[in-house]
């Protein structure tokens, strides 16, 4: 293929299914001053797009539009391809449904060939690797995994990984364009089934229904130990780096020497990996890595300010004292 | 026993063991006003509370001292029992070692008893029952857990169960105890390894150790997808209340007609339970819950408002622009 334009030059964006990600996606879009031309096979889905994007837009306003935002700067379409042509750029958010994803996907692609010969379509999945996704297309090549958080219009974590068969130009290009429009890219070398941070956020989920199915905890208490507990460290600290600092002067390498016991406790329904000398080494220079190479006073102060403000924070949008 | 004094009447805490926590304890004793009775077998154990406690005062001042907190109202002494003397209350934050806690919280207990009839010892355990804790001690009954979470002296959460032996007066005791203080307490009704938050927390850490065993991401990434992605709704609304969200207009009951599938994906190495019709239900109405009747699109502008301000919470405290 030619040199792909630069991605400045993505102007349009294809938003393929307007659920709460594709219309949140929609939303951070028009945001970034961007065109968006959407399609969701619902009878009503300009509404609801609408709908979505009306009630975002006060939080993109306060974040700050881009130059020449404007909410009205989007058209709804009678089918997937008609959205596609025209558009640089195309997001998938179809429901997590295998088979619905491969037949999309496969049309998706050869609609986004019609459109340009660097027209790229992410996949908004929220876990199957691409390879999987891709096995009826056609066009393979400019299949990506481009996977947002909820909402895709304030999170900015996406992460982006390719199929066995997405050409390099194309995850290049994706999470190049997600970096323009300001988001986090996580650029994975490597197919992994719910990526990296749903794996995470599922082990927990899954770890509370079977609390709530034991009888164990309820719902509420198992929010509420999140919100009022390690939750408001998580903002500011990773699961590491936040182990590196309960290790105190000794950092990473005292927790895992003083917590690593407790691998074999059976504090969840997950089992540890062996805490091998090479893992114990790993976690030691990745917490050093996230700490970018600070005392661990800086950190401990780093955190202290912004649990601070995370609280107040929480408390003023909920509008309770704590 | 004679009726407890009431919690007001507890205006002396012994801290057991002077490491991050226990030394975060002691900082959060202090400034509710309380004085501190310590005691920590390291030679330099006075030098490194007083130092966590002068790095903590300037955040628990800007929290809000209570009337009369004094930082020098902290004495350290020679044994534990010593400290316990003269306390209305005790927190044991000795390291995690099973055969440790037992030996030491049943001297905690008789020093307890001769302390006065009401005087409750709480262990900071992260995750050992107070069954298994407590089989040496003559006088498990007034043994109980307060799990806090680092730092205790900004984290409002503290977990409190007892064990078999526990009396149930104790266990009341430190939740009004904790709740008087300020924290934001959950009791639970039954005995379970690592409690609920740390479940939680520990399925996610579990899952972090095999995916960098398995060369899957490194520390930074899984850091990263969790600071820039689900971390900024944590301390807004817990995992249940995530997911009712996430479910748009339908809630917590489309949510899992619409990835309950994936349950049975391999998204991490933690097996789900049967995502059975009582399951279902009881995640609906404990969503319910959580929302506290609250409609959709309120809990959407709350979740808006306050991951706004916790973004740039945390990028002020971190100085930089996000």
């Amino acid at each position: 293929m030619p040199e792909p334009r630069p991605v400045t030059e993505i102007r349009t964006v294809a938003c393929i299914g307007a659920g709460v990600i594709g219309a949140g996606w929609a939303a951070y879009f028009l945001a970034r001053g961007l065109r968006v031309r959407a399609w969701d096979p619902a009878p009503d889905a300009g509404e609801k797009l609408r709908r979505v994007v009306d009630a975002a837009w006060p939080a993109l306003t306060e974040l700050g539009l881009a130059e020449g935002a404007d909410r009205d700067a989007l058209s709804v379409h009678p089918t997937a391809a008609e959205a596609v042509a025209g558009a640089d750029f195309v997001q998938e958010s179809a429901p997590e449904d295998l088979e619905l994803k491969r037949a999309l996907l496969a049309e998706l692609a050869d609609a986004a060939v019609a459109a340009g010969p660097d027209v790229v379509v992410a996949s908004s999945t929220s876990g199957f690797p691409m390879t999987d996704m891709a096995t009826t297309a056609a066009e393979p090549g400019r299949l990506v995994v481009g996977h947002p958080f909820n909402p895709p219009y304030l999170i900015p974590l996406v992460e982006v990984v390719g199929g066995e068969k997405t050409e390099a130009w194309a995850a290049s290009r994706a999470a190049d364009f997600y970096r323009h429009i300001g988001k986090s890219v996580i650029e994975m070398e490597r197919e992994l089934p719910g990526f990296i941070a749903n794996r995470l956020q599922e082990a927990i989920w899954r770890e509370a229904l079977h609390m709530v199915a034991a009888g164990e905890a309820t719902p509420e208490e198992i929010d509420r130990s999140i919100t009022d507990g390690p939750g408001l460290r998580w903002p500011v600290h990773g699961p590491c780096l936040t182990f590196h600092l309960a290790g105190g002067q000794g950092g990473m390498a005292h927790m895992l020497d003083h917590f690593g016991p407790s691998l074999k406790a059976p504090w969840t329904r997950l089992e540890a990996p062996e805490l091998t000398p090479q893992l114990r080494d790993d976690m030691v220079a990745g917490a050093e890595v996230s700490a970018g190479g600070r005392p661990m006073a800086e950190l401990v102060a780093e955190r202290d300010r912004a649990v601070i403000a995370v609280r107040r924070a929480v408390a003023a949008a909920r509008g309770t004292a704590r």
